[in-house]
């Protein structure tokens, strides 16, 4: 029986790309990598932890914020090289923005619209 | 006023990441790459056109299958890095296994088992 972690098709990098998900209301909130460690963490902990490239280190999602996300579903694509997560998104706010979702630029007539409301002060997000 | 396409953080490749979502139930249908040309083509076109790394080479969702998708809402993240496309899917099935969606595989006790029905017959999908 092969591993659960050895089916995945990792990059190059050892990494694979998420795709966060708010289990009660569909909305994609964000985009992010975990490599190994972080995804036996996830499952282990049944909490996102994403592996930062700019950091270059593991990144427990809502460390800082309290915006933690609780795991409800975990999918692999049919290529075995892409992961949804479905989550159950603390705070309402999964965006560094202070926006429920990190997709909030639409593109309109050839310019990018920021649309979604900032639910809370990004200032007040990061103090702990 | 920066260009559009300018303001989109294209990775080393000239590629960036897209998630296609079902604009009406929500559903995350899928996956893939753009590059500059596919991103221009698709805007135009207002259908969903990748980028195939595998193939090197444009690839208009639904060119042998018929599964269009139509373009609804395209949005930016807050890097500027990753796509979100909100599409109509013609024929009801993004996945080239005839499932609705590429992520029917659930984790499951470390397991990764398919959850999701198989709605077409991939055998009669990709018959002109």
């Amino acid at each position: 029986m092969i591993n659960w972690l050895e089916q995945i098709a990792w990059n190059e990098q050892g990494l694979i790309p998420v795709i966060a998900q708010d289990v009660h209301t569909g909305v994609v909130l964000m985009f992010a990598w975990m490599n190994r460690e972080a995804l036996q963490l996830s499952v282990k902990e049944q909490r996102a932890v994403y592996w930062s490239r700019s950091r270059n280190r593991l990144w427990f999602k809502g460390e800082e914020s309290g915006n933690i996300q609780h795991l409800k579903d975990i999918r692999l694509d049919c290529d075995n090289d892409v992961i949804l997560l479905k989550v159950e998104q603390q705070g309402g706010v999964a965006c560094h923005t202070g926006r429920e979702s990190c997709f909030y630029q639409q593109l309109q007539q050839e310019n990018w619209v920021a649309v979604d409301p900032v639910l809370k002060d990004p200032a007040t997000l990061y103090k702990k």
